[in-house]
């Protein structure tokens, strides 16, 4: 019932706040005699961790992430898997003025409301850091996936009004992670890396768009009616800081379309049957149907801007607030990795479910 | 873990194939002493019934509402409230023709393949009709949030490329429930009208769009960092058969805008804090901040076409398909009470869950 | 989070008061596929039924099960199922008295207590009949248990004073049911129906208890370390009407033992481990192992007895009550099915759980 | 859905290790304002600590506990608290010879089998060193139920054959812990340590059992059907290391009681509605009737005995195996803090869940 956990069988719960000794997590339910490669966990962390870049906050965290328990001998063992990343470069005083001051379109005001009470420093347990969990679980989970054959790639499909047309199918790894913005489109990309240098200069902020491709997906994954497939995956993204809306296959789009237009004819080569087209996004029904799966998630600006704003403070006396701390420009690049990691918990969740569907 | 329930603390669980004997479900969780309104709640269930205007499925079910449990003069009581409605009009011959094929953009071919047998008869569990279930518990979690002063309020904003821009504040339900359409533009109301009109002629289909405003709201529903209200508002609204998209506030608009534009400045009049403008759709850090929560919603056109279509049957072969059975031509104007119920279940759970955040 | 649903895979949730039209359940979480053996299912119900034989409540009750959900062609279909079993036989007025007094150890005070509203008639939803609805789920999940090789059978091992000593390994079916107490000891179950008759002439009730024998559980069942497979046997036995205590393998008894002379020896015929003595009731640090698994459960008299008894009313004021009604004297023969069931659905939920420990 | 959580409310994860870096755990759901009394937590692990008296395990572990989030300024915050208590006086070398056997009586060989590998170190995740996180969850439990005039109070009533029949009413925690055992009776008290002692020589280990007495709980806590106040009891006490029976109230007493002497006598004070005798053991239809709680535990004798003992290993070949390390004689004085903390958590859950009860 209590909020920080995600997942049925598969299920991270995070713990953590900013500025506070540790952030970490627990995963539990991860099938015992998994390979844990820890190369593979820290480069994930790494391409979420603030300071990788020159368009990212220079918050200085190696996010090393120390197992706990869980694991023997490289392997999991069925127990739960508690991790924890050490928080070190916290410069709490930076946050002082915040202590009674509500920062616009932060979630200051309405943790103060609901709970009474708020650590307020570098946001507590509404910064964006705790997505760190969420980074190992979601690579833990990518290890389970990779077994299967399930590959999930995200990337930078807009910023502000520059927006990448790339094809779907014409997108890797590589040309993802060398671009500073994770946007596989050189040209696309050095233009979203100029705007963000431009906002950076004006001490404000801009939204954005990650497109996300997952391969490889047997069919079968998803439990109507109200834990499709497609349901677990928007609850898991819109669960992430910043996000304002999610869409799969043709989303908005297909507010337009006629129904002969929309619908994927089905095909097959002998046994195998597939789908001459994919609005559907891989997704029927709310069980996946073998083909790919894709969705789209748009990111507001981030909230912290570096002029004077109108607020007001605890007693509700109006005043001005100004950024302070050490803050991105444009969220969605390092969120890349974050959203690919909520897709693979509700994946392997459901895969995991899914073994279990038929007598 | 299995998927046919939702919510924490009142939940709602559903069951019924479209062809069965009937639909029903229990709700588990709903605080003992709340008077029951059955008129209001089959007034909820003739918004969604088919057969309703002529622009809807001429099937005709009274769709009325059996309660068998947790009700005792005409007060809940604590206990589970059980409720049945009885299918009468199926005309499963329609369906015969579907035992072996698969209709394109349905659930056939992926119910087959997840649990290796199908009731094909009107879609079986993956009928819409399910719904008829959601809004029962919809109606009773409406009577509990009308009683915390919580409205809840949804209407067709686009059909296909008509789009409605009216102004949030100026909708009432007389106004939309005078629209055959649910819009409650009256002139664009008319020309959604004539498009589904003209597209029943043509035996195509067409998406839309719902949006949904809650007013009343108090500060405080939602529960960081995985159940924020807007991850669970998503999750419940694209469980419903059709939607492709959910956004909330400035949702994917604000891919485009500044931080300094974006921003939703604190205002106070006394101790009463408000923001100024509501880009955050009144949900800040996933809790709701007192001001108006808004959403929109994307449905796909429906699957079923009256003409023509290629697919393959069980055994792979390509064989064509031709839509019988008595369909809609937009979802979207039944849809507007599933939508309202499937909200008000997230809010009615939230608003008991948050009764206990503080010591 | 409500209480009225049981298991993580395999759920049962079930509704009705003992006096309203119906008690049913819904299974979420059924195997798709399993073949649904109507008259097995119908005769677990007769086991339990009123009225079946002279030593029980002569409320007559067919207790005939209808199936509104999720079974097609005889088989499951992974959807949920969703049964009733209307009350025929309810004598309301028999409860008249009782609405605004408390029976002494009923659960008429704090039901009233909690929830601010009752439903009085024949003990509402602290009725026993309730049970029916367990059966039903649990008849179902035998039906997998039996696939899987899984055999539980239960029996009457105590009335009163009157105890059983017979050897667990020298019982049948045909023994326990031939017995109008399910006593498969045919001495001792003539004392036990003597014993009834008498304080049925006297207007008193007396205790009992059932032992219950699990045969051919795999190796693996039990989610350490709260989900234990005893634990959750503990919690889904206590949870049935009257029981005051539960034991398993060498349960109270180990209290004055030593360990050199509790260990259970592991043995080995070639690969095959067994252990030598079974004190540990095959179950240790919570996971079966393969040894068969014994349990013992303490039923209290029941509360009604049809003597005056002092109580009080709403108000405080004391008052006499005496018992109408048509009561058992022992509650132990009838409940055999129902902690039969209560087992089948433990079992097939860990049964299922454990399918996924390993990667 | 995994098992290495309890509450609904009040959700408990434990995780870690005998013999890894740290055991540790998350609350989840916490209250937020609620003031954490440090020096009352710490003394509650002083009572688990092995090595605290002569009759003890001599592992020294300080079990210091580090709280890593959800505490801001001495006070809960709403945001999952995790804490970690090290392992320091690991003695690994200790459990070499474990490797590959199994033993008798342990849960070697079951969670082998389960999960296809097994941290043996000092008995892995089944070791009862888990129980330090519970104590700490429990700690914190109890200071929510003290706020609430709700005290758990456990004891010593039987080790071996040696059994106290002191008066429930004539107990204090002084009087508890004073003794080395935790039985308050003093004269019981020095014949078990003498028995402990004795056996000690021997190398041997004998049961004992634990009565917990529970006073100040409101009205009301409990949620039938399922979970019912004494089934969560029943299921989170079964779930310590080394229970094998539960019974409260009359218990396994009430077997040979007949329903007119067993019955508790409704009588009142002015409004106050109180029962005479108590075999309802404060509960009734599962909910408490606001008079003491009370129950008892059956702990079997703890399998490690410094003997040879037969066993097999992996390949199930016939071994002997021989006790090491530091263990205790009887689990029982140490289990007091454990037992009253799984109350105090079951509580709690309850106590919140009971919040939301009445609309």
């Amino acid at each position: 019932m209590p909020g920080n956990s995600i997942g049925h069988i598969f299920r991270l719960t995070t713990f953590g706040e900013s500025h506070g000794p540790a952030i970490g997590g627990v995963i539990d339910g991860c099938p015992a005699g998994l390979e844990i490669d820890y190369s593979f966990i820290q480069n994930e962390l790494n391409r979420r961790r603030p300071g990788q870049s020159v368009i990212t906050s220079n918050r200085q965290e190696e996010d090393k992430v120390n197992f706990l328990s869980g694991i023997f001998n490289n392997k999991t063992t069925g127990a739960p898997i508690a991790f924890i990343i050490y928080n070190k470069d916290q410069q709490s005083s930076d946050y002082n003025h915040l202590k009674d001051t509500f920062r616009p379109s932060h979630a200051d005001y309405t943790y103060d409301q609901k709970y009474g009470i708020r650590d307020h420093r570098g946001g507590g347990r509404a910064s964006a850091r705790e997505t760190v969990a969420r980074v190992v679980g979601g690579s833990i989970a990518k290890l389970i996936l990779q077994q299967a054959g399930i590959h999930i790639l995200g990337f930078v499909s807009q910023i502000g009004e520059i927006i990448s047309d790339i094809d779907n199918n014409n997108i890797g790894s590589n040309k993802i992670e060398s671009s500073p913005v994770r946007c596989p489109d050189k040209a696309i990309s050095k233009k979203m890396v100029a705007l963000i240098e431009q906002l950076k200069k004006e001490g404000d902020t801009i939204g954005g768009a990650i497109t996300c491709i997952i391969d490889g997906v047997p069919v079968g994954l998803g439990e109507p009616v109200f834990d499709k497939l497609h349901a677990d995956l928007a609850k898991a993204i819109m669960s992430i800081n910043a996000v304002k809306g999610f869409e799969y296959g043709s989303g908005f789009a297909s507010i337009t379309m006629r129904g002969s237009e929309h619908n994927d004819k089905f095909k097959s080569i002998g046994k195998k049957i597939y789908t001459e087209t994919n609005h559907s996004g891989g997704i029927q029904g709310g069980i996946s149907n073998g083909e790919n799966i894709y969705f789209r998630v748009a990111f507001k600006p981030i909230a912290t801007v570096m002029s004077d704003q109108e607020t007001v403070d605890k007693n509700g006396k109006e005043t001005t607030i100004k950024g302070k701390g050490r803050h991105d420009v444009c969220v969605v690049p390092r969120a890349v990795p974050i959203v690919e990691s909520m897709a693979a918990i509700v994946l392997v969740d459901h895969y995991l479910r899914n073994k279990i569907a038929k007598n």
